[in-house]
């Protein structure tokens, strides 16, 4: 059996990448201590011998059960896949990037409003809102390649959470007055025959200030959201997906559920007790599909079979 | 809330050390390859700040539920708890030394058989039966304290599964004959009066041959017994103890058991599943027991009170 891996993110890990990268772990049973990117390097090196397929940044968008058992998948991405059995590890959501929380100004997203890099059309008065390395990256490769009418950053606080090299070049920018930065909060935006045309802000200072706005980039960190999986028929409770506490399969045949996103009588969020969800319903499911091949538990340090899958001993079935 | 461990075996860790201390594990959730012994030392440094008191090389022998919830339980060695919550973590019961399959022979057990070292009476013929460490450690020790008639090491094979240095020590003993080595089977023996007199061998080329024996010691390894578990009425299934699949608890409140002794649907045999079980049912009962203090789950990442555990923080409650 081989796996397809579908992630909103650009890289596997989820809330360990994203929302805890640096801090230290302790409750890893046999890892005393590690941080949340430590722990991902170890379950991609130890998955590693199984190739997964890696499908990231795109959301499954549509989950399709068919009559004949088997489920359609489809990303944002526009990939399409029928697959016997899915496992949804959705955790809190899929993160996505923090929208700007200025009502109305999303009628411009994608047009004058951006959460991605982009090289905008010359002549235009850029906005960044935000304090990443993306945000001050992204202004120094705007300047590098000119053409710009201005560039600004804004942030509340002039103190930046980005490497130190970006960090130096960006104040060097700022000291010849290639860049601005404004320490300042977004409170409103002006428009013109459908047109974004300026930016009111508030300074730290509390005086207000309206910037001319042609191009908008919003670098305001990762927010998880459910998302279309609320769409897919799976008796959410409180956007949890209830599950079997045996088999972690939801009341959709071969649909499993597991990590964050499910639920059952007490129900603990932690890492280990996923490794545990992941694994029984791995198994249920294989035992579904193959019921054939269904047998005695085998274990990895006995195993002939499970040493070829791992690459120990030569695979006759693959020469 | 304070631990007490109380095992069969000399040392804490169970099958990983007893059945398979230098096999590698493969399937150890961020672990992607140690040995059963790396595993159980891992885990014990991970356990390290909580201290729980390590009662071993004993069974326990009495589990007996009172009115008041509470639970006494006795062990082999004479120690005797009044506890609040029980985990039984048996594993495929309790690793004791294999017993000599010689029928009859048991009745001379702590007179003439033995199954661990100790110094005879002298001018005795000694027998010992077994090829580990123990079994040649102890004739060495044998030769040095001096006095015994004969020491003689049986076992199936001229081969020794010992450490390098005690099977050279072993040989030279026997090339000047302070020792012997038979390659043979015990396959019955004599008595007369109540008193084992001799044991009666056939060598690995076919020959019987009968020797003197005054003390037998045998070393045949561990065998997993399941033991008094099977007198504390807890509705044993094929030697396995059911139990809640949620909480691990059985059917006699806070009597947890978790890893490879219990059962419930689906039940997988693997060690990250006794994780999860062991997890949940610690929740459960500590839940069980101070309800007032059950409340949101704490992070090992950002929980003060577990840094405080962990010793990462002074606690003020130990100054």
């Amino acid at each position: 059996m081989r796996a397809h891996v579908i992630d909103a993110l650009p890289a596997p890990g989820g809330q360990c990448i994203a929302l805890y990268p640096d801090k230290p772990i302790y409750d890893i049973p046999a890892v005393p201590v590690c941080t949340g990117r430590e722990l991902v390097a170890r379950l991609l090196e130890q998955i590693r011998p199984f190739a997964p397929s890696m499908h990231l940044s795109q959301l499954v968008t549509e989950v399709i059960p068919q009559a004949d058992q088997s489920i359609h998948v489809r990303t944002s991405a526009g990939l399409s896949f029928v697959t016997q059995t899915l496992f949804i590890a959705g955790g809190v959501g899929a993160f996505l990037p923090r929208a700007l929380a200025l009502p109305g100004i999303q009628a411009f997203s994608g047009t004058q409003l951006h959460t991605a890099p982009s090289l905008p059309p010359p002549g235009q008065h850029i906005i960044i809102l935000g304090q990443s390395d993306t945000a001050l990256e992204h202004a120094i490769a705007l300047h590098q390649h000119g053409g710009c009418a201005s560039i600004t950053v804004i942030h509340r606080r002039d103190q930046f959470d980005a490497n130190q090299a970006t960090v130096l070049a960006f104040a060097a920018l700022r000291q010849d007055h290639h860049v601005s930065f404004i320490a300042a909060q977004a409170t409103g935006f002006e428009h013109r025959n459908n047109r974004l045309t300026a930016l009111h802000l508030a300074t730290t200072q509390g005086h207000p200030l309206t910037l001319p706005a042609d191009s908008l980039y919003t670098y305001l960190g990762l927010s998880p959201k459910l998302g279309p999986i609320a769409d897919w028929g799976l008796n959410l409770d409180h956007k949890q997906i209830p599950v079997d506490p045996t088999t972690f399969q939801t009341h959709t045949p071969r649909l499993y559920a597991v990590g964050d996103i499910n639920t059952y009588p007490h129900k603990k969020k932690l890492i280990l007790c996923g490794f545990h969800e992941a694994t029984m319903s791995a198994h249920h499911a294989a035992d579904q599909l193959r019921p054939e091949s269904a047998g005695p538990l085998q274990y990895t340090t006995t195993s002939k079979k499970l040493h070829q899958l791992l690459g120990l001993i030569p695979d006759p079935a693959s020469t």
